[in-house]
C-alpha cells in the first residue's frame, strides 16, 4: 500500500514544539500564577493525546477537559497529572470520576449535592473545583449557593475544595464593563473559601493584567496559536498548517460558471485548480467566493461554492510550472492563519480549529522530551 | 464504569431502517435505472460502516466514496460490492485501487493517462468510470478529452470503461437553464461510448424527471433524510435525532446578559438551561441567538453565543416539572429537522450532517437483515 501522505487529499501539520513554546509563554506572562492547559474538544481539534503528552513533559501539572469521556481518555495518556472536568458530573456518573481520578468542576447546586453525597457514601473526602458564575450565565453556581455551601459543614466534610474558579464573558474586549464586575464577584466568592486557590483567566484573560491571574490560568486557544489579544501582533506562535492537493487543473473561458448554483462567473480566460478538501473537512461553506489559498506568496481566491469534498481556486496568476496535479495549496499556514480563515468565514479561530476534519493525514512536528 | 449513554453529554440516534427506506424510495423513483449509494464523508457524518452494511443487505450493488482511504475502509465492510472513488487516483496511488478492488472515477487527462499506463504495465484491462464535466467546472474531463480517449485504441485496450458520468450544478433548481445544457453535453459524451452505462443524477437530479435518470442514480443526501426537492413536502424519511442533556438550570433576572460577548440581554425573569453541546460538536456558531431546541412540542430559543462545548436555551415556557439536570432537549428530530437547523444557521443540511461531532454517544436503530 502507498504512503498515507501520498493517498491523502490534504495534510494537516501540527507543530508540537510551538504548542509547548506557547504554553511556556503563557506561563511566563502568568507567573507567579501557574499555567494549566485546556485540552477539551480533542485539544481544539489538534489531537488531545499528542498535545497533552508534550505539555506534561514540559511541566504542565493540571489539565482541563469538558466531558467525562474526555477525562477518561486523557487519564490513559497522563497517568499522573491532575485532570479537571469542566462540565462536572452528569447524574449517576460520580463513580466514573473516582475510578479515573478525575476532579469534577461543580457548576450547579445539584452537582454540589451529588458529589457531597457520593463522597459521604464512599466514606472519604473527595476533591472538586467550584465554578461560580460571575456574569456569564452559562455554567456555575450563584454566589448565594456558594455562601450556603461555605456554611454547610457536612458538605465541606465530604468535599475537598481545591479551586474556586470562574469564567470571563468578554475577556477579548479589555474595556468591557462586565470584566470588572466579574472580577469583583470572583473576589467575593474566593473570600468564602480562604486559603483555597483561584482561577479566572483563560487565554484572553491572561493578557488583561496581573489583577486577573489569581493562582491558576487555563489557556486553550493561545496554546494552539490563536490570537488571545484584541489588538497588536499575535504573541503566540502558529501551530497549524493545512495543505490540500490539486486534483485537476482546468482552463475555462469567459462566460463559464463554477460549482454548485453557478455562483461564480468567469469573466476572462481563467485557470482553475480543484482541490481535495471541502466542508466535510471543516472548510466552511461560508468561505464560498470569500476564502483563499496560497502558493508561497501568491494568494489564490476560492471561487464558487465550497463542496463537501472539493474546493476550486482561481490560479490564473500562478506560473504554470509551479502547479501540477498532486501539488499542494496552503489553506492554513504562514500566509493565512487560522484567525484569517475565521475572519473570512465569519466566525472565530476556535470554530475553525474544532471543525478540522477526520480525513486529513495528520503529521506532528517536534515534541521530543527536552 | 457507567453506561456510555449516561456519561455522554449528547446522544445521536441514526435510524438505519429509515436509510434503507429512503434508498428503496430512490430506487422506486429511478427505476428502471438502478440506484447506487453515496457514502462518502463517513456517510455524511452518520457512519459509513453501519450505513453501507444495511444498504448492501437491502440490495445496493454500487457505492461511491470520495477518497482512496474511504474506499479502503469501505472495502473492509463490503468485500463483494462495487466501490467507486469519486476523486480518482492521486499520482502514484494507482496500485492501491487494484489492491483493494476500487474503481477510480477518472476526472482529468492526467488521471486517464495514469490509469491507462498503470493498466498496461499490469498487463490487464482495468475498470474505470469516466467523469465528464458538463458545466460544473469542478471535476471532470472536457468533452474534447473524452473524444480523444474514444479514438485512443491503446488507452481503450487498457481501460474498461464501465460508466460515463457527470454531475449537475443546479439540480436543486428544476428550472435552471444550466440543467438542460448539462444534459445535452452528457448525451454527447455518452454517444462516444456506445453501450456503456451512464449516470448523471444525484439526490436532487433524481427528482427532475425520467430524462435525467440514465442507467444509474447515485443519491447521498436523500438517503440521509435531507429534502432533495425544491418545494413541497420532503419525500424522504428523517434519519437523525440529536438530543443534548441539560447540565444546569438557572433563574436569571431582567438586566442580566448571557454568554460570551454578553450578546443576549434578559428583559424579564427568565429560566435558562445550559446544555452539553457546542460548536465542537457541530452546533454552528452561526446559530447563536438564532437556533432553537424542543421539549416535545415546546420550542425553546437558543440564547447568547454558541460556546465550544455548551449552548444555552431560554426554557421559561417549559413547565418546571418537565426539566431537570440530565433531561434531554431535542436539537434535531421530528420537531426540528436537519434542513430546519441548516436554514437557521445559514447553510444547507449537508453541512449540518457532515459537521456532526465525535463526542456524541451514537445509537443505531434497526438495520436487521430483512
Amino acid at each position: 500500500m502507498s504512503d498515507p501522505a501520498q493517498r491523502a487529499g490534504a495534510l494537516l501539520t501540527v507543530d508540537l514544539d510551538a504548542v509547548v513554546a506557547n504554553w511556556r509563554r503563557c506561563q511566563a506572562v502568568a507567573q507567579p500564577a501557574r499555567c494549566a492547559a485546556v485540552v477539551k474538544a480533542d485539544a481544539y481539534g489538534l489531537g488531545m493525546a499528542p498535545v497533552a503528552r508534550v505539555l506534561a513533559e514540559a511541566g504542565c501539572a493540571r489539565f482541563f477537559v469538558a466531558t467525562i469521556d474526555e477525562g477518561i481518555g486523557l487519564r490513559e495518556v497522563l497517568p499522573d497529572r491532575e485532570i479537571l472536568v469542566l462540565n462536572g458530573p452528569l447524574p449517576g456518573t460520580e463513580a466514573d470520576f473516582l475510578e479515573h481520578r478525575l476532579i469534577p468542576v461543580l457548576n450547579a447546586p445539584g452537582q454540589l449535592a451529588g458529589w457531597a453525597a457520593f463522597a459521604a457514601a464512599a466514606g472519604r473526602k473527595l476533591p472538586a473545583a467550584l465554578h461560580v458564575d460571575t456574569g456569564m450565565a452559562r455554567l456555575g453556581v450563584e454566589l448565594y449557593d456558594l455562601w450556603r455551601l461555605a456554611a454547610d459543614t457536612a458538605a465541606l466534610a465530604a468535599i475537598e475544595v481545591i479551586l474556586v474558579m470562574s469564567h470571563l464573558a468578554c475577556a477579548d474586549t479589555p474595556g468591557h464593563r462586565l470584566n470588572h464586575g466579574q472580577l469583583s464577584i470572583f473576589h467575593t466568592a474566593r473570600s468564602l473559601f480562604p486559603g483555597v486557590e483561584g482561577s479566572l483567566a483563560a487565554s484572553s484573560g491572561l493578557f488583561l493584567g496581573a489583577d486577573w491571574l489569581a493562582d491558576w490560568v487555563r489557556p486553550g486557544a493561545a496554546l494552539y496559536g490563536l490570537q488571545p489579544t484584541a489588538a497588536g501582533p499575535n504573541p503566540m506562535l502558529p501551530v497549524v498548517r493545512l495543505e490540500a492537493k490539486v486534483l485537476q487543473l482546468r482552463d475555462v473561458d469567459a462566460g463559464d460558471t463554477v460549482g454548485y448554483g453557478a455562483t461564480h462567473s468567469i469573466t476572462k480566460d481563467t485557470r482553475l485548480a480543484t482541490v481535495a478538501a471541502g466542508y466535510a473537512d471543516g472548510i466552511f461553506r461560508s468561505l464560498g467566493n470569500r476564502g483563499c489559498g496560497h502558493l508561497g506568496e501568491i494568494e489564490v481566491p476560492l471561487v464558487g461554492r465550497v463542496s463537501m469534498d472539493l474546493i476550486v481556486f482561481d490560479v490564473t496568476e500562478v506560473p504554470a510550472d509551479r502547479l501540477q496535479p498532486g501539488a499542494v495549496i496552503e489553506l492554513l499556514g504562514p500566509h493565512h492563519t487560522v484567525d484569517d480563515m475565521a475572519k473570512a468565514a465569519g466566525t472565530i479561530g476556535y470554530e475553525v480549529l474544532t471543525a478540522l476534519g477526520n480525513r486529513y493525514h495528520r503529521r506532528y512536528l517536534g515534541g521530543a522530551a527536552p
